[in-house]
């Protein structure tokens, strides 16, 4: 299949066309001439195109070196003065341009207005002789649902696209922090995908094109697997951080909801509140994830959104204790493919061998129920809104939008029907919290995906993240350093499925298929732990790769 | 009007009647013959009867002197092992009793237990030399929503009594802190009035028998106010803590939602959250607020209910700066009666005279908007789930509860309609916290209600505390020791009404009718600022009884 046709987004009647077309040439010529790459590489790349922006010769040794940093690093050399702001977001400009030729990740490009903004900064360096605050300098790309000043935004659908006048509260406090803007990337219809196929197009997993990147934050996975970004912001209502995090091999953190500001993200279904997104940032290392939510938090959110709450991220210290870790092998619904399994063995057998590490295995509560009353709660209105405003656009629903808006869980609710589910939803709550109670757990181990990343418009799964959105547990992902192997993520023939959704994910293996895709894991805490979850899984990750 | 006639609650068909006769008949038996008050007496109340306890001679001067003691001091003096709490509790008892019999404040009277659970207390004490916990022998009396184990509990109607086979999470915490129960109080029809009158009754203020002792926690401010109890558990959805509070002459505070457990609490709306109750205690001085919010903290509830946010109370330190203090005369849409302008006038001119506060005129954010959203959101399924339960215990509907679940402001809502009015409702929390950052307040001392207490069946406008609850800003009331005084608080005329609710209000009053009621103001903090309310209110109140 060629580039054209494995990136080819959503579809829809003549007037979608041509506007869509219209947003894909707007994007097209924002790509500067002297960033594209030759035909002949795009018609011959390779699965796995992640070596392409050092192979291309687009960007120089500095520019390339600059690019490996993360972020804590670009922040520190900037503000001694080793690096500017100016030649960092040219650096990951040029970067990103190259990614989104292999990927399709972005939806905005605006390198110009990067380089404005850091020329400021470091005019400001100069003069005052300090940073202006804890992200000076540092670039950020953002999900494409996130406004940002004068550039182009949506739901995933075009009947919602809008230039946004103003900045967000997120972008607001991280362009008052220092940060840079230069791209914005790419989503999926409707945003509740744990894909990325919007009318821009269909972006690709950097580590094999016939994967998904994921969804719904999926454009800014692929770009910071491309190192086109050390830092992006995504947000997460059933897994569209760590989803993406997970198919793409990088570090992500969905916090508890209503600690980072979200205040008019672009939604269709604004006021709806069964289950609350959250935002929070997606990178490169474990460190740039309390790097950036230190920031945020340091702006003081809740001054400026009333919905946020004051609760700062705790750093605890846990080298005098040892750490309670349970391992979820699987939810008791849908079975994690081969390299899935491997990766919570090797995880298990090396904390069990960690002398300040406590191993429970941990059997889920009724993931089942919660992961139902979730999907019940997404569209309350029977997806009727959702079908209207795609009707509006001209375009068509994409198979995973028709999905996720369709029976037995997608029905119409009035008042009492709300009330009864939103009460369900408490109760399930405080069940699982007293269940966790009697395992005493620090944090839980378990995957955020059943698998590595799955085949594009098959990832119909979410339990695996979704359940913890239900519980409001803050959730972290990060690379285990294993990849799927076909060697050794052998089929496992005969087994029963324990559920329809089940024999769905088990039919989807094939080891061929997967050969190289990263597998991350997943680390839970209880609601409001945030840094515990942090502290844990750095201290899980040093263990596994020692 | 009698006595009998003055307490008749809710009436309804045979079944209700007999129903209803058979829990009062339970809770008449329960008041010990020793304890009640002669025929004579009951036949020839004054209009306040806060003295009777005193001049009834079935208290001695020991149990006299116990019940003048707030609840700080209580626990004082059982760790000092200057009290025992079987004495504490049998002198709360005993004057609870007389409470009851004057002001039809109690559902559930069961000093037999509390004084066997003090017995342990107190043979705990002896046995390990210390307290069990921080409210070791404090007798606390309980909104009769508020679920205690073994006792009798309501939404303030009679087809869903229960006799609760569990504590809830407030009680267990109270009561593993050491706290004794003995009582519990009564509230309205549906508690949603701010008045107090269930199938058990309608309770007195015992101030003034003509006025109502407010709702829907009006049990426990009538009992408070006879002294009956030092500290009272009540709840808050719309001002059902400040309401009551305010009519007794009483201090309370409803804390940021979700701060305090409620879980449990008996309510017939369950999965409702447009608009989120809050609990808190009702008491007889300033820092038992902050004591009681301080041991229920202690407890960690937010472990036992994963509902609830971990945010501590706060202890500002004051004395270094300058407290900037709005005053609210008004909202715009009533207008207080003389009394209670007064107060703030007096209150005002003190402020502007003391040093270290900054007084500032504040002009409320159309509160007739966050009212009127407010009132929306209490019965988003048109009430009919209400009138089906009333209908359902042959209940007559209350002239209160009629009016608050009719139109304008209650209608049916499906899954779309429930988003747009959320919506609003956060909308309308922005543009409000955007305002109230341009005056910079700390605090804002306002009205708790457009006057003292009502009289009875007239207490409609609740737009002075339930603004606050839209809002989720926590607030506080307090006695200023002023009283309503005809000689000086006479009839505005001729004042052009703001609004239909204003001239309601209006027409109400009349000088000579609430002679001596107590007039109470509200200190008002943003959301998470409870400590910071209770410290500013205590400054202020100290500076205007100088």
């Amino acid at each position: 299949m060629s580039l054209k046709e494995k990136t080819r987004g959503a579809t829809g009647n003549a007037s979608f066309t041509a506007q869509a077309r219209a947003h894909q040439e707007r994007l097209e010529s924002q790509i500067p001439i002297s960033l594209r790459l030759p035909v002949s590489v795009l018609d011959n790349l390779p699965l796995d195109v992640t070596s392409i922006p050092e192979s291309c010769g687009l960007l120089t040794p500095a520019e390339l070196a600059i690019t490996e940093l993360d972020a804590t690093a670009v922040c520190e050399k900037i503000a001694k003065g080793e690096l500017t702001a100016e030649e960092t977001v040219v650096a990951f400009g040029k970067r990103a341009a190259i990614a989104h030729q292999v990927t399709a990740c972005l939806t905005d490009y605006f390198l110009d207005e990067g380089i404005a903004q850091a020329k400021e900064l470091d005019a400001y360096f100069k003069r005052e002789g300090k940073v202006i605050g804890p992200l000076h300098g540092l670039p950020i790309s953002i999900k494409d649902h996130i406004p940002v000043r004068g550039r182009w935004g949506s739901g995933g659908f075009l009947s919602n696209v809008e230039l946004s006048a103003e900045d967000c509260d997120m972008t607001r406090i991280l362009r008052s922090l220092g940060a840079v803007f230069y791209v914005k990337t790419n989503q999926p219809q409707s945003i509740m995908h744990l894909e990325s196929q919007s009318f821009y197009g269909r972006t690709l997993n950097p580590h094999n094109s016939n994967l998904t990147s994921g969804g719904s934050s999926g454009g800014e996975a692929a770009l910071l697997a491309m190192k086109g970004s050390c830092m992006g912001v995504g947000s997460d209502g059933g897994g569209s951080i760590r989803g993406p995090c997970s198919n793409c091999g990088l570090y992500g953190i969905r916090p508890t909801s209503k600690t980072m500001p979200m205040n008019n993200y672009i939604w269709y279904q604004d006021g709806q509140d069964g289950i609350l997104a959250s935002t929070g940032p997606m990178c490169r290392s474990a460190r740039d994830m309390r790097f950036f939510l230190n920031a945020v938090f340091g702006a003081r959110p809740s001054l400026l959104d009333p919905n946020l709450i004051p609760v700062p991220l705790s750093n605890p210290d846990l080298s005098q204790r040892k750490l309670r870790v349970g391992i979820m092998m699987h939810d008791g619904v849908v079975m994690p493919h081969p390299p899935m399994l491997r990766a919570l063995e090797l995880v298990k057998a090396k904390l069990q061998a960690a002398p300040n590490i406590e191993v429970v295995d941990y059997i889920p509560f009724d993931h089942d129920q919660g992961y139902s009353l979730t999907r019940e709660m997404y569209y309350e209105d029977n997806g009727d809104t959702l079908r209207r405003l795609l009707a509006e656009g001209g375009e068509d629903i994409l198979p995973l939008t028709e999905w996720v808006i369709s029976p037995p869980h997608t029905k119409g609710h009035n008042a009492v029907e709300m009330w009864e589910l939103h009460d369900k939803r408490d109760k399930y709550r405080r069940s699982y919290s007293d269940y966790w109670q009697v395992y005493g757990l620090d944090v839980l181990v378990c995957p955020p995906f059943p698998g590595t990343a799955n085949r594009h418009d098959t990832a119909r799964y979410w339990g695996y993240t979704a359940i913890w959105n239900i519980l409001d547990y803050p959730g972290v992902v990060f690379p285990t350093g294993l990849k799927a192997d076909p060697s050794i993520d052998i089929t496992r023939d005969g087994v029963k499925p324990m559920s329809q959704a089940d024999e769905y994910n088990q039919a989807l293996y094939d080891p061929e298929i997967f050969t190289g895709a990263p597998i991350c894991l997943q680390v839970i805490a209880r609601r409001f732990n945030d840094g515990l979850a942090l502290a844990a899984q750095e201290i899980i990750e040093r263990i596994i790769k020692t």
